[in-house]
């Protein structure tokens, strides 16, 4: 299965696969980087080279993400989990409160480190129904004067997904996001957030390099002393380059980027990833022997979960399914059972097999399961 | 110039010239990697196909190095400038000293974020003298109970290195060090530090990754409350994994470590390093068209420091040496000049180019000069 270069249909929820054409090319700038008879790793962050790609990337970011000219955009290093702190000891005071919405792991990695820097209010949990769906607006309990108000935008590891922005928000508080796995696969109005990141390595590239865009008032709020590798205006000031920055994720985002505008951008991505992700939903709609983990209405495009009737299957199918050339289909291990994610870069033909593979596996299981 | 490839000869400071042999291997693995059917960059950081990378770089690391059994070896993101404040953060606790070397600009970033933490003590500094040279031993004055002494082993920027570590430190201190541009480029004794850390982007592979060594005992006595990500016990716990890893930079650093090990380990990176610096500073001692910046007996053998007898002329020098293939001879904008960076992938021919280069150079502008 695959490709007739010999590639599978990589389910991996990051990180996850990457445009073939844009792999083409890295082997191709890796050696030899526009003429410059040096590889694009072992260019100066300082460089003419590097200029350049640092400008376009910036360019193609904000073109293909429609950022208005009242956003800042740059990247960090440390992953999307060095957020989770960066995030309030940048923006929240002492005797200030940031409203949270816990919707699954990494919203609690988030909520973890905010009691270092200021009141946690949590404005709604998926806690207790194992994080199967996205909160119900009337769920929803403001605090009465959050900084700002967090959410997931896409939850990787339950397979939950925002349809859109948490609503009705506090006036004077802004929105802060976590969109590392689902950034950039439909269009969003960048103008309604504050503060949206990402690690680049589901969507965007490969991981190492986190993608931030915020709005240049948040940048100036930071209320304390702080390292001066933790301060974002040093980051946004530098565009990324306040020190020197993972130069080949930089440089790899940027062809992702021009990657999406090739295909169509945001637009395009979300027709296919709206495609792809129904081929799966409508088979699980269709059949009785694979459990899905999402509710409906919450349900994500990216990352897919469900389960087969026992533990031991869902052990079974990961197996049969990798020797099929179906790979990375295990579950996370805090909800087991399987996980497809298919990204921006994941082929539609991929979805087509995978149902095909959980029909006849479930075929073939049927009995085994009623026993 | 440059090889059949097209390659030139670069003498970038970082991100520098990588091994060829390296980058090859690459062109392969990130559409492929160990017939797996998925690129480097596209396998989860909690997949086998990288469960075996990490275990193979970190097992080459502590082979090249001869790292001790008391010594962790992990990776982290953030740059060597991101450990400026995490070494304080992590090892200094309120009303506790730690001494610091000012020999240049990256001591100076560490010394800036000690005061959020702890005690600062400068025990020696290159200041006065621009940073022309290491101190002296009889120089040296440290505090009378620092819980660590800092040092940079190699100063990228005015070209200075130390040849061997810090002697005579106070008892139950440990040293610490930035080694980010002379690591792994000659045999040093890993058991008489507390913490070694590099950014890898000079001896060991890309930007975006940073190498730590510490004793274990070190990495226990964080004396205040975290965020999760600033702990170096979490990071040393799971090899580099606590969050996901820059994981195409673990890849890239295991096969520097392979490619080392090929040419014959450090003590082959020494004599190759020495024999590189030598054909350029022997040609510096045997003129007087060009000055060097930094002292003998603090020479660097990674980045060579010398200025034509005008500004005027530097310019002119660094626009023709990089017509003739020889680039990234600007010095840094601090101390101006030209700066000739040669780590462990730089071939010996590009020393020998520069210095025919030097030779013509300085006979053509000869009469300039004097004018």
């Amino acid at each position: 299965m695959g490709d007739m270069s010999g590639r599978v249909f990589n389910f991996s929820a990051g990180p996850a696969a990457l445009p073939e054409a844009v792999l083409r090319q890295a082997q191709r700038d890796i050696f030899n980087i526009a003429d410059s008879g040096i590889g694009i790793m072992e260019h100066s962050h300082r460089g003419k080279v590097f200029d350049r790609i640092t400008d376009e990337t910036e360019a193609l970011c904000r073109e293909v993400g429609s950022v208005p000219d009242s956003h800042k955009i740059f990247w960090m290093m440390g992953g999307a989990t060095s957020q989770c702190y960066m995030v309030p000891a940048n923006l929240l005071g002492d005797g200030q409160t940031a409203d949270y919405f816990n919707t699954g792991k990494w919203a609690g990695d988030s909520i973890r480190e905010v009691p270092l820097y200021g009141g946690l209010h949590i404005c709604a949990s998926s806690e207790p129904t194992n994080h199967d769906r996205i909160p119900a607006p009337g769920d929803v309990r403001y605090s009465d004067r959050p900084v700002y108000v967090q959410f997931t935008s896409n939850n990787t590891i339950v397979g939950t997904e925002w349809r859109g922005e948490p609503e009705g928000i506090p006036d004077g508080s802004f929105l802060v996001c976590d969109a590392s796995s689902n950034i950039y696969s439909r269009p969003i109005d960048i103008g309604r957030y504050g503060l949206i990141y990402a690690g680049a390595q589901k969507n965007l590239g490969p991981s190492g390099i986190t993608l931030l865009i915020a709005r240049e008032d948040v940048l100036g709020i930071s209320p304390r002393k702080l390292p001066e590798m933790v301060h974002y205006k040093n980051h946004a000031d530098w565009v990324g380059r306040f020190n020197t920055p993972n130069t080949f994720g930089v440089y790899l985002m940027g062809e992702v980027f021009r990657w999406i505008l090739a295909e169509g951008g945001l637009g395009a991505m979300a027709e296919k990833n709206e495609a792809k992700s129904k081929v799966v939903y409508d088979f699980l709609d269709s059949q009785d022997f694979y459990t899905p983990h999402a509710r409906e209405g919450s349900r994500s495009r990216m990352n897919i979960t469900f389960r087969c009737p026992t533990g031991a299957l869902d052990t079974v199918f990961t197996q049969e399914a990798e020797k099929a050339g179906l790979c990375n289909l295990a579950g996370h291990r805090m909800i087991k059972g399987m996980r497809a994610s298919m990204y921006n870069a994941f082929p539609i033909e991929g979805a087509h097999a995978l149902v095909g593979f959980m029909k006849s596996f479930a075929h073939e299981h049927a009995s085994a399961a009623r026993a």
